[in-house]
């Protein structure tokens, strides 16, 4: 019976899974990513090393590193079906809904797609890690009428994810920062959308339904969509006062403000942030305009005042995306695709040892007929 | 800090919401359904009353009820792009995978996707029952590269449902037989899908994408496919002797048999079950042949000698389905048809009423860096 367990709503505290991909720890303030803290990692490592960590075994040595990226790129080649199903999606479409489109329909390309071995699994992730930057990237110029932008194979795989995006070659600088950012958003232990992608790959379904589901659940705007307000926020101030100006009105009437807090990290910061935050620093000298890192500061010391809060991740992505000249739309498919590698992570170690999750509930409705049916 | 928490594997036993739904009380034998049992329902509604008892308040009157059904065939109208999106989808795609993908597209074509308000969040209901019926039955015909069928006018919803698939009008009591499966599966507390659904709708994420989480999880062997497997197995056999040797080698390799036991019934009988026998019964007289329903019954027997264990609701619905002409892919997408309805009052109920899930995890992985890099 269901009245004697207790109930944690939005189950906060729960441990809903056993994991060896990564853990929050809010005690020794880590991030951690299969032993190694992703900040440390960030110091000298990219994405595709994080790639190999979340996906092998350990850190790829150089070779093993070029292999990831030759695996990658061996995959380019979005089938011309999807694209020309983007096509047919309104341009009303948000972005989100056209990504999830793009990963539902290429389920139908994979003839092995009821094989959950990890070697089957692990093939199909580096497979969607090619593709879904090209389905990011392309459903939005598709939207917003403009050309496709196929991949370069000169390009790494971060400044070609950029390059598809702007359809500018990006500078090594610029290549950098956005790898640090694929970096920073690969993975984050169990937020809405991991959770999503692993109670899905629970019942056995594969890996693009589960993504699917994880699209879905980053489009919320409790979720994923944070980069993008914050990003609105700036540029509808526009100047240091008014931003100040802006938060402190949002305070009084007791919005929320997005790019603030986090349920773990709670009254601490975000430690990526603070990685974000110098990568936004060196994006505004390069650029010889600071006026979004100024903006930046003054905000967090408004919110650190009223509120003791601190930034996230999303509060410095956000500037650092908009001054790469991404468009403001595709903050959040980005954050998608930096985070396919970690979902792809968990699906596979859901599969490899699971558990169906099917929980129960607290029924607290009408009760029109008590007696038993005398049939169970 | 995680390690004080308890961790249930898939989170069996743990309450993940308050729900003013339904109920699996096994204490009295029910399938509460807005404090209705639903067995008690199938003997007297159809599933238009359910409809209106899940979305709206209470039993409908006879006038509530037609308000319901011209509300359903007010929306067919699935646009024609969307029809082409699943045109291009390469021909073996899952038939859940095509569904999935056509109602990942609809989401471009709702001008108010993120009003979430109840009302907003109702008429999205109707139209999604109303067309997903339509993607269900055409995106098959397309796969198969048969002719499409679109809706009748003069028909009822669940006849329509199944003139759609069968391109036949049915006989009123197969139209009725089908119209009690719909009601059997339209709502069943907290399995994986709802859950799933849930989850996703947690973020603030609209309903479209709530509902493509769920058509990936249901598609999973572990939760929507076992009507399917049931069906393949009695097609296998053929004769009565030949299914009960094949459960009994089965049983002998402990290889898992589909259609029986449930998580939360456990050790009793799924009292959908035992109504759909009956249906199965009557399609059997009807039609002048009773072997399904001998070799149901016979299967019945055999698990419950060799294992304690009771049949499900997918046990019997599966021959039925079959019986009614519909092709065995369509087992688990007609589910997903049928379950919409329970899915939408899900999602709206967390909508209303929301607190975003974030669980944590029991991290046990390794650890190769401890010292606190005094950044949090």
């Amino acid at each position: 019976m269901t009245d004697t367990m207790t109930f944690s709503p939005g189950l906060e505290g729960v441990v809903a899974a056993e994991t060896a991909i990564s853990l929050l720890d809010t005690v020794l303030g880590q991030i951690v990513i299969k032993g190694y803290d992703l900040i440390e990692l960030s110091k000298t490592k990219g994405y595709l090393d994080i790639v190999h960590l979340l996906l092998e075994d350990g850190l790829p040595t150089e070779a093993e590193k070029a292999d990831v990226e030759a695996k990658l790129k061996a995959e380019y080649d979005l089938p011309e079906d999807v694209m020309k199903v983007l096509q047919l999606l309104p341009e009303e479409t948000h972005p989100m809904d056209a990504l999830r489109t793009g990963i539902s329909a290429l389920a139908g390309y994979d003839p092995t797609i009821d094989h959950h071995t990890l070697a089957a699994n692990k093939a199909r992730a580096y497979k969607l890690l090619s593709q879904i930057p090209e389905i990011i990237a392309n459903s939005y110029h598709i939207l917003q009428k403009e050309e496709t932008v196929r991949p370069l194979n000169e390009l790494s795989y971060s400044a070609n994810f950029l390059y598809m995006i702007t359809g500018k070659k990006p500078t090594n600088l610029e290549a950098s920062i956005f790898d640090q950012s694929l970096l920073l958003y690969s993975e984050h232990e169990m937020p809405n959308s991991t959770f999503t992608a692993r109670v899905i790959a629970s019942t056995l379904s594969d890996i693009y339904g589960a993504l699917t589901g994880a699209v879905a659940s980053l489009k919320g705007n409790l979720h994923g969509g944070a980069n993008e307000a914050v990003m609105h926020m700036l540029l509808g101030a526009g100047s240091v006062e008014a931003f100040e100006t802006l938060l402190e009105k949002r305070l009084q009437n007791k919005e929320k403000i997005m790019g603030f807090g986090h349920r773990v990290y709670m009254k601490k910061i975000d430690p990526r942030a603070l990685v974000m935050k110098d990568e936004l620093k060196a994006l505004c000298e390069l650029k010889g305009d600071d006026l979004l890192y100024r903006m930046c500061e003054a905000g967090e010391k408004v919110m650190e005042r009223e509120k003791g809060l601190y930034p996230n991740l999303d509060y410095y992505a956000a500037p650092v995306y908009s001054m790469l000249g991404i468009p403001i739309p595709l903050f959040t498919p980005i954050f998608f695709g930096a985070r396919t590698v970690g979902l792809c992570a968990h699906i596979i170690e859901q599969h490899e040892n699971n558990r169906l999750f099917r929980p129960r509930v607290h029924y607290n409705g009408e009760r029109h007929s008590h007696q038993s049916t005398g049939e169970l």
